[in-house]
C-alpha cells in the first residue's frame, strides 16, 4: 500500500513537472499560464472567486484541489467570512501577493470526504479551516503546539502548500485540507455568524489568554471596533473582564455600550477623556490597523500592563520610549492562535453563545462588500453565503 | 516624645513657607533665590557640585540637608558614579530639569549618624543610595516592593521631597536618607567600582530577571557596551546566559569579547551579520540611548522573545508590527528596580565578583568627564572621587 502511494506520489511529481516546464515556474510566468497552471494542477475541479491583480476585483475563476490524501478532509464550502486580510491580501497592501487570489480564511463547511486516516471527522460532519493549512511539523513551535509561529506556516490562500502549489481560499466551493488543520464544528454553534471566529476570533482570544487578561476582575481596552474588536469585546466580558471600547468614532458608542455590553466607551481624540482614564487597565488589545501612535495607548496602562497589537498597519507605529520605562508596560503582538487553541475558542464560544455579528451576503455582492469593508461600513463582519450563492462555473 | 517631634515638623514647616514667602515659591523664583532657599532651608549645611543651567556646567554650590529624622541614615559621601541619566538632567535633555540640580544617583558611603529608630544600619557602615529616595508607600506598586514604580516616587535629584524641598543627589559631600531607600553594602564589594551598580546594575539585572532571562542556556542580546550594556553582559554571564553583544561601533568587539568574555559580538550596520543571526535570541536588553528602529532587533529574537528597552531616547522609536506579530514577540520597557530587589542584585554582586570597569575621577575632572562621557569615551564608567576630591566651600 505504501508502495502504491509512493508510486502515485511520483507520477504526481513527476506531472506537475511537466505542467511547469510548459507553463514557466511560479515565480515568473504570467498570470494566464498560472490560471491554467491553476485548473489543471490536480484532479478535483473546483470553482470560485479570484483576484487577478492590484485593484483586487474578484471575479469567477476555474482552478483545481488535490484530491484528499489518506490524512485529508474534502468539504463543501457554507460560510466564508471576509477578513480584512482578504481585502489587503487581493489589492497587495502588505505586497507579497501572488495572483490569482482566491482569498478567505474562516472557512466552515459539511465534510464530504475522509482519507483512510482520517480520525477526527467522518462524512456529514459540521468543520472549519482558519488562516493556516501546514506548517512544518519539527521545530519548536510545532511541536510545542504553537504551530501558528512556524517559520514555514503554510497559509490557506497565497501561500504554497507542501507539493509546491499555491494555496486557494475559502471564497470557493470546496476545500481540501489536513485533518490536523481542521476545526471540529460544535453542533449548536451557528456556520454562518461563528465562520469569523476562525480568524477575528481566535486572534483577539489568543492574545487575551496569553497575556494573561481573562481573569475576572480586570480592565481591558479594545482599540477598533470592528471584526476584531467586537469579538473582543465578547470574549473578554465571557471572561468576566470589565471592557472599555477605544475608538477614533464616536458614533460607535452606542454599538459598544447597547449592543455589546462594554462597560465604557473612550472617544480617543478626546484628550480629556483620555487624560481622565490614564494608568487604569491591565490590558489593551490594539484592533485597529491604521497608523496611530501608541502613545496615548500606552497611557492608559496601570503599570506592567500589556498592550496587544492584532492589527496590521503597514507601516511603523511610533513607540515613545519613556511611558514604557516608567511603568514597565509591554508593547507585543499575536497572530492568530494554534490549531489546539483555535479549537478550544471554538468550544468556548459554542459553551458561552458567542458569535460574531455578521451580515450574510451573496457570492456576487462581495465586491461592494470589499468597498463598504475599506470604509468600515459593515456591523461587524461580513460572511459570504457560499454554499448557496457561488454559482457552478 | 510624638509631641515634641510633631512640634519641631510644625515650627519647621512654618519656617519653610516664611522662606519661601520671601524668596517666592519653588516653580517661579530666580536661580538665585532659589540657591539661597536651597542654603538654608535645613539646618545641615552641604556642599556639592550643581549645574544651573542647560549648558549643563557644573560648578561648586552650597547648599543644606535636613537634619537625620529619626528613621534617616547621615552619611558621608565617598564615591559617586556619573550616570548618563545625570548627563541628560543637567542638560534638560528630557525637559522638566529644575536649576540648580545637584546629580548623582549612584552614591555610596559611610553611615555618619543614624535616626533613633533606625533598624539597617549602625555609624560605620558602608551604604549605598541609587535613584530614588522616597515614594507614596500606600500604592499597589508601593505595597508589592516595587516603588520604582510608583507614580509618586521622589527620585534623588531633581524631585520634590514630602517636605516640599528639592532633592540634590550623590555629587555632594553627605546625603541624609530615609533608610528605607538605603543599600546595605557587603564587605567585599568595593565602593569605587560597585557604585554604578546602584543604577546601571539594578536597570539591567532586574530587566534580565523579570523577563526571563537569567535561566542557564538561554542566549541573549546586549545593545550598547557603555554603562549599562557591560554591567548588563557581566550579569548575563554570571546567570549562565549566552551573551551577544550588539553596537554599531565594531571597534567593541575586542572590549565584548576579551575584556567582557560575551559570547559573540554583532555589527549591527552589517546586514549580513544581522541576517545571518535572525531569529537566534531569547531576548534582548536595549540600552541605546539613540533614536533607532526596533525593526532589526526585533527580528533577531526568537518567536516569543522579548525586547527590553532600558535607555531612554528622547524621541519615539520606530516599532514594525510584522515581524512583532509574526513571532508573538513583546517589546517592554523596564526603570531601575525596587529597593529589594537591588538589595538582591548588591548582593549577588558580591557574591558573584561583579563590579562595573570604572574610570574614578576627581570632582574637578566632571565637566571634562561629561564631555567624554557624551562621546562615549569611556570605558565605561566615571565615578566621582567624592571623599577625596570634592573640596569643602
Amino acid at each position: 500500500m505504501d508502495f502504491i502511494q509512493r508510486l502515485i506520489d511520483i507520477v504526481k511529481c513527476f506531472w506537475r513537472r511537466i505542467l511547469r516546464s510548459i507553463m514557466g515556474s511560479r515565480g515568473n510566468h504570467s498570470n494566464k499560464s498560472r490560471e491554467l497552471a491553476a485548473r489543471n494542477e490536480h484532479p478535483v475541479e473546483a470553482f470560485g472567486w479570484a483576484a487577478s491583480g492590484e485593484t483586487g476585483l474578484l471575479s469567477p475563476f476555474k482552478f483545481s484541489r488535490r484530491a484528499p490524501g489518506e490524512k485529508d478532509v474534502m468539504f463543501k464550502v457554507f460560510y466564508c467570512g471576509v477578513c480584512h486580510c482578504d481585502l489587503h491580501s487581493i489589492k497587495n497592501d502588505w505586497t507579497g501577493t501572488k495572483y490569482p487570489i482566491v482569498p478567505g480564511h474562516e472557512i466552515v463547511g459539511i465534510v464530504t470526504k475522509v482519507g483512510s486516516k482520517v480520525e477526527k471527522f467522518k462524512v456529514g460532519d459540521q468543520v472549519g479551516v482558519g488562516c493556516m493549512v501546514g506548517s512544518c511539523h519539527s521545530c519548536d513551535n510545532c511541536t510545542n503546539d504553537l504551530e501558528n509561529y512556524c517559520p514555514k506556516v503554510i497559509l490557506t490562500y497565497n501561500s504554497t502548500y507542501y507539493d509546491e502549489t499555491p494555496t486557494y481560499g475559502g471564497y470557493s466551493n470546496i476545500m481540501v485540507v489536513d485533518e490536523k488543520f481542521a476545526i471540529r464544528w460544535p453542533e449548536n454553534l451557528p456556520l454562518d455568524s461563528g465562520a469569523p471566529l476562525l480568524c477575528a476570533g481566535i486572534t483577539t482570544y489568543s492574545a487575551l489568554k496569553y497575556f494573561g487578561l481573562d481573569k475576572p476582575g480586570m480592565h481591558v481596552g479594545v482599540v477598533g471596533l470592528g471584526g476584531l474588536g467586537h469579538v473582543a469585546v465578547k470574549f473578554a466580558k465571557a471572561f468576566g473582564v470589565k471592557v472599555t471600547v477605544i475608538s477614533t468614532t464616536p458614533g460607535k458608542k452606542n454599538d459598544a455600550i447597547e449592543s455589546l455590553r462594554a462597560d465604557a466607551f473612550l472617544f480617543s481624540r478626546d484628550k480629556e477623556q483620555m487624560r481622565a482614564a490614564m494608568q487604569t487597565l491591565d490590558g489593551i488589545i490594539d484592533t485597529s490597523a491604521g497608523v496611530h501612535s501608541l502613545g496615548p495607548l500606552i497611557g492608559l496602562l496601570k503599570s506592567h500592563g500589556v498592550l496587544v497589537v492584532v492589527g496590521l498597519p503597514n507601516k511603523p507605529l511610533e513607540l515613545p520610549v519613556l511611558p514604557l520605562i516608567s511603568g514597565r508596560k509591554v508593547v507585543a503582538g499575536t497572530a492568530i492562535g494554534s490549531v489546539k487553541e483555535t479549537q478550544e475558542m471554538i468550544d468556548f464560544a459554542a459553551t458561552n453563545n458567542i458569535t460574531a455579528d455578521v451580515e450574510v451576503v451573496s457570492m456576487e455582492y462581495v465586491n461592494a462588500a470589499m468597498k463598504r469593508l475599506a470604509k468600515g461600513d459593515v456591523k461587524f463582519r461580513f460572511v459570504i453565503d457560499v454554499a448557496n450563492t457561488l454559482k457552478a462555473l
